[in-house]
Order: structure tokens, then sequence, then C-alpha cells
């Protein structure tokens, strides 16, 4: 019965090909017993080898010692080959700042990828079963996750862990252990978070089974099975959308057009700034939602030139219709422009692409109620010498009009909230005497038209 | 605080547009007086006209009518029309055989879409809140649900019904009413499930907040709403999928390509099913996830011309590389033919598009030993008169080769498990005295070579 259900799970998910060498992490608990005597049975039709690896963690003491001994002679009995390491698990989680379950778990893997290249295996096999799958989920439900999360352990992971126990309950594994005369050690492999998952385990999944549902493993089992294939189809999705979107520009600088962005939907757009993060800073270690949903404002928002931070030195820029995440500060190349312009005339600023036309008038013919903020009138003889244009230099000052006294450039873009890398982009228009017009804000009192006037020169910008 | 979440919400799922009329379902609980006051509030930043309307459902006697005169009272200092209406729910639902909880719930919407006409209104507001949409997860968690469940109760259905309080935590719920001095009644409007629900609001959900994670329901809520997104991207691509790939033959009869299918994805595949399920029967009632894996193996399977029974008279047909979703039993066409077979040489019989060879060859020239099922060699000498292959006819029978004694071809074809679609396929070949070979399943005994054999008729049968 249990036989016959692995064997289907390992079918279904392709667990396990003809041929294949297994190594098998052993605790000496039910769960990896019973997976070892599994294997054992299903080893001549499958054409398979064996071999046990199992880690005296040294946490136990003499129970331990025990485990090892156990672990032994069971492999022994089966004439599988079994490697025994002893680590001093709590000296390398001191040594190296990690918790006791994250330092076990990082040797219990290491030692089974070393004994995988040694013995050339073609997969690692671990026992994990139903209650563990339901405890995993509902732990993450109550932490919040996504679909990712809800997902719960993987069937075959990379093509070499395997966990072909994954459907079967806790209590099916005793009774086949109790049945074939297995005796099991008490379990303690799974030391990851073990008092979380002790309270989930013994308290709050038997009242959910009471008092909901006496099935309540199985149908969050079967929920992760079936979000697992909706969670496998999205990441398909955005990986594809993430390919055609994003350019990389560097090893940890990667680029999104938002209009592009624009218009893919939201669980896509939202995997995309996942991707474009782990890119950046290698994880998600760190990053919350509220991050995401951050980036997210920053993609739709009709600003441009702005930039954010986030944790980690994540950085984002956002400039002309794209979006930039980085871990460098990106310096602005700041744009260095003159142009002599004509009193009458065309002349194209090929930095900003942009149109300056001029023209002498007659102050009668001109419309001086016009509320354009780009054509501007100027008196033709208060002008000395040659006109010109170009970007803001340090200390640039301009008499403004309507304000009364001279003011700094840079005040003027504060007070206007122009951002730092816009400023460059706003054309200056000089005479030889100094500054008359920074173009869309402040013109100067100094060559204002006024009873005097005679000729004007009329002076027009156009964004091309 | 509570006033500019409500608002965030609102603009976020675009709930309330400028110049709505709203009906405002109201118990004079907690919830739903909140949402009163809340709408009373925005009333003339949007424009709003608003109804309230309260159902005296008469479950609780005089306590029902002291809930319907307070929430009179309490539209009138607002100035609100408040339409209250009595009916006998208890009474309707032992009519109509259902729940308390079912009956209740239709009762209540059919009023609020009722005054929704008569007073031209364009959305029904109800006051769900931050719990109860945690509480809803959690419940559907435990009961077994997939995608579609876990994205919780809905902030806008169809554009009508709205939720506004759904970012609204109860107990901010319950403060606003005291700061307001709104002094509600206790809710009874959420008579939903009310044993199941109170055990998850007032022990599931603390002891889980106390043991696990303090923001419990505002976790689960974020994972809600993270996979209502996916929900709907996985939504849309599946109905996309589902009208390019299902041909609608009749009012309550679909039919799949099972080989444009077998490309999908296995998201979008569980879901094209359940549409096509939906698309017979009308709804989702009765059918298990168990059942779309019957039908996922029935697509999947190499068998032709198998049938399956599912319930709510679901019956699904496998032919030629199509499954056929109905409700109707489909007669299958019997295929009638009979094609005489040269001693030497090809004919091919169309309705099976299989090529039948004859030769004749000297006894020393065949190769008995070959095994294969659809090249067969007879005594040329036993054979009387012309050859023939035809389908199975009622009664006939066979002195089968190793069985001794003659066989129904019937019971060959149940020995075999040959469906009854199928067994019309199979080519039966005969001469003039009786059946000599039932293709593919038995030979007769009365045409086989033995030591006075001179001359040998090879037949070979190819599907083409």
């Amino acid at each position: 019965m249990l036989l016959e259900k692995v064997k289907q799970t390992i079918t279904k998910h392709k667990l396990i090909d003809y041929n294949d060498t297994i190594v098998l992490g052993i605790s000496g608990g039910p769960d990896s017993v019973c997976l070892l005597h599994v294997l054992n049975e299903l080893k001549e039709e499958y054409s398979l080898k064996i071999y046990a690896a199992h880690l005296n963690h040294k946490i136990r003491g003499i129970e331990a010692q025990k485990d090892a001994i156990y672990c032994a002679d069971l492999c022994d009995d089966m004439k599988i080959p079994c490697f025994i390491r002893a680590i001093d698990v709590p000296k390398y989680c001191q040594e190296n700042g990690l918790s006791i379950e994250e330092g076990a778990r990082i040797l219990r893997y290491n030692m089974f990828f070393e004994i995988k290249e040694k013995v050339n295996a073609t997969k690692i096999a671990v026992a994990h079963n139903l209650d563990d799958q339901a405890e995993t989920v509902v732990m993450r439900i109550m932490r919040g996750t996504g679909l990712d999360g809800l997902k719960g352990i993987e069937y075959k992971r990379d093509n070499t862990i395997i966990r072909p126990l994954l459907d079967i309950k806790r209590e099916e594994i005793e009774k086949y252990c109790y049945d074939n005369n297995l005796n099991p050690r008490i379990d303690y492999t799974n030391l990851e978070d073990i008092y979380t998952r002790n309270k989930i385990r013994l308290k709050l999944i038997p009242y959910m089974e009471e008092n909901f549902n006496p099935n309540l493993k199985e149908s969050v089992c079967r929920m992760a099975n079936l979000l697992r294939d909706d969670s496998d189809f999205i990441d398909n999705e955005a990986n594809k959308a993430f390919d055609n979107l994003c350019e990389k520009e560097s090893e940890r600088t990667i680029k999104i057009n938002t209009q592009t962005f624009s218009h893919i939907h939201n669980a896509i757009k939202n995997r995309i700034i996942r991707k474009c993060i782990s890119f950046v800073i290698g994880d998600l270690k760190g990053i919350e939602q509220k991050h995401i949903e951050d980036v997210m404002a920053l993609i739709h928002t009709e600003k441009n030139d702005l930039k954010i931070n986030l944790p980690k030195g994540l950085i984002l820029y956002k400039k002309n219709s794209s979006i930039i995440f980085t871990d460098e500060e990106i310096k602005s190349e700041s744009i260095n422009y003159t142009y002599k312009i004509p009193k009458s005339g065309y002349i194209k600023i090929k930095e900003l692409n942009t149109l300056v036309e001029t023209k002498i008038l007659n102050k009668e013919d001109i419309n001086l109620c016009s509320d354009d903020k780009y054509t501007k009138y100027f008196d033709l003889d208060k002008i000395s010498g040659e006109l010109e244009i170009r970007n803001r230099r340090n200390g640039d000052k301009i008499k403004a009009l309507g304000l009364g006294g001279t003011k700094k450039l840079k005040d003027i873009f504060i007070d206007f909230k122009v951002s730092k890398e816009e400023r460059d982009k706003v054309p200056i228009l000089c005479d030889q005497k100094g500054i008359m017009w920074v173009v869309g804000y402040r013109m100067s009192e100094d060559y204002k038209i006024d009873t005097n006037t005679k000729k004007v020169l009329r002076i027009s910008i156009k964004k091309l």
C-alpha cells in the first residue's frame, strides 16, 4: 500500500530514472528509515544503486552516537554502503554566525552533494512527508507568503533532490516501520525551527482537524499541488516577459522600458520587478511587498528624473521612460553646449533636440498678451553683442523680472522643484552682458520691452 | 485615519465613481453603521446619493425589531432614505429547502438588487472588513481550495457590489463607532456559517496571532491581494485558451482536441476542463479535483473510444483525438463494411483506413516464428471460396486456436477488454465457411498450417 503510493508519486513526478544512483540522507528516524527500506525494495525494478549518508551533528551527545550505530547496522543488514560523518555543528554555527537549524541544514546538504560527487550519483533522496508539507504550508501562510511559498516543499529540485515520501502521511510511515520491524530512532533530523514546527504539528493542526476538517493535511497538500502548477505557469510567463523587456546594461544594472511595461498584467509586473531586484542584489532577502509597491508607483508616475533608494543598496532611477535598477550611483553625464544664435533665423540644439527660432519685429506687430512659456519678446536695442544659448553654469544669476534684485539660477530651480538631471536640459539665453532668459522659468528685467522700445526680438523654443 | 484608509481602498480598487448612487446594506451592527457614516462623510466629495436597506429577517423576534428601529433613527439623523423590509426568513428557507444562512443571504441580496432597480442606483455597498477577509481565507484553506478561493472576498464584483471596508480591521471599526457616538447594535448580519466562523474568529485566529504572527490577519489579507492578481492573470489566459480550443457543438455539448490540448500548461489545462464542465452542467458543484484528474487521465491515455460518467449526469467521450463533454448519450454510428479480398494483392478498407496485403507462398518460404499480431499464415487448401473482410456481426463465433471448442466473438472481446466502440473497428477475416481470424486477437483452428500443408496464404493488415 505505502510502497504502491510511493511508486505513484515517483512516476507522477518523474523522481527516479532507470539506473539512477541515489544518495539517501538518513537520520535514523522513521521517515528516512522508511525511505531507505522503500528504495531498497525498488532497487531491482529501477536498477538502482543506493548509498546512505548520516551526519552525526554532535548535538545530542551519546544519543547521537547511538543514532549513527543504528544507521550503520541497518544499512549493513540491507547491504547498502553507508557514509557516516561527525561534524561539530554547534561549533560550525558559532563560527559562521548561523542558527543551529540553518547550520545543520547547510552541513547536511554539503555532505550529500560531496558524496554525490564521490560516488557519481544522479539523485539525492530526502524523506519529507505529507505532514511536513502541510506544516510548512500552514507556517508560510501564517507568516505571510505569495504563490511561490504556497506551493510548499518540492517533489524534485533541479532534477537532483527528490522527495518520494511527500504524499505519505506520518502515521502511514510509522505503521510501515512497525510492520517491517525497522525500529527507527526518534527523529531529530528536522531541526529546522523545531519549536514553531512542534506547535504547528502538535497543537494547531490537531485543533484544525478536530474542529474544521479531519482531512486537513490532505486538503492543504492538494491545494499546494494545484498551486505548484499555477505558480510554475506564471513564472514561465514572467520569465518570457523579463527576457523580452529587460535590458541588462552591466553585471548588476538592468533597465525596463516603462511604456512597454505598463501594458503588462499586474501579476507579471510584480514578478518582473522581483526579478530585476534579484538581478541586482542577488536575492530578495530584506525586500518586502511594500518595496515592490514603491517600485510600481515609481514606474507609473508621470514624473521623470527620479531616484529612490531601497534596502541592500538597491537604487532605482527613472529617466526618460526607463527604470534602471542598479547598485551604483549613476552620475548624470553633464551636458555641455553653447550655440551662437542668429537674430533672425533657425538653429537646432541637438543636445536637447530642440529648435530655436528668432525674428526681429516692430513693436506694433507683437502680441504681448500671449501666455506662451516658450515664446518671449526682448527689446532688441538692449541686447549687447551676439546671442547664445547654453546650458547652466555654476554661479549663474539673473535679474529676474517681477522679483526685484538678482537671483541665483540654483534657487530658481529649487523654487520650481527642477531635479538636478533636468537642470542641464534647461536652455539659457544670454547676450554678452548676461542671462536674458531661463527658458520656461524666468526672464531678465534688463531686456524688457518698454515705452522706448522700437524693435523687438522674438524668440521661440520648440521641442522636436 | 479610518476615513483616509477607506478612501485609499476606494481609489485603489476604483470602487466609487463621481455621481454614484449607492444602496447600502445596513444591519445595525458596527460594520454597516461605520460604512454608512463613512459614505455619508464622503457624500459631497464624490457627489453621492445614498440609500440604506435593512432586512428584518424575523429570526431574533423583539431584538430584530429594535435593530430596525435603530437603523431607521440613525438614517433619519443623517437624512438618508432607509428601506426596511420584514421577511419571515425561517419560513422562506423551510419552503425552499435552504439553510438559514443561505436563505438570508439570497433574500438580502434580492432586496438590495430590487432597491437598486427602484432608485436607479449604480452600486450596492456591503460592509465586510479585514477580519472577515482573513477568516474567510483561513476557512477556505482548511476546507481545501485553489487559487480562486484563496483570493478571498472581492473588493468589487461585476462593478456593482462594493466592499469599501475590506482593508479595515474590526477593532478600528469599533473605535470609529465609539469615537463618532454611533452606538451600533450587536452585529448579526453575518449569519453565514456562524458557528464555524465564530470558532475561527474567537479561537483559531487569536491562537495563531499569539503563537505565530501578531499581524496574522494583515499577512493573510496581503497574501489574498497578491493572489487575486495571480488568479486574474491565469483566468484571463485560460479564457483565451478556452475560446481558441473548445468547439461548442450544441447548447450543452463541447469538444476539445486532445492533441492541441496536450501542449498546454497544466495550470491552464485544469481550468479549461473546469470551464468545459461548467459549460455542460452549469457550475462546478459536486465536482472535485479527483474528477478533474479523471478527465485529465482520459485526455492523456493513448486509448480511444472511451466513455466516463461523472457526477450530475456529465458524460465524457473520447473519440478520434477529441474529448466531448456532454449530458446526452452519444450513440455510436455502427460501421458496416464487407470487402472481397484477392488471394494475392492489396486492398484498402477505407472505414478503418487500413491496408490488407495477401500473398501465396510455398510452405518452405515462410517464417512461422514471427510474432507479428497483424501478419498471419493460413493453409491455402483449407480455404473455401472467396475471402472477405468485414465488421463483426451478432452471433459471430470462432473455433479459436489453442482454446479448444467454439467461442463467441463477444466473449473474446470481453476477455481482451475491447470497448463496444472499438469492436466495430476490428477487421474479421472470413471465407465462405466461417471466421478465419479476428485480427489482432484470435485465429481459427480450422485453417492452421500442418504437415500436409503445401501452399500458404500470408495476410498482413497495416494501419495507414
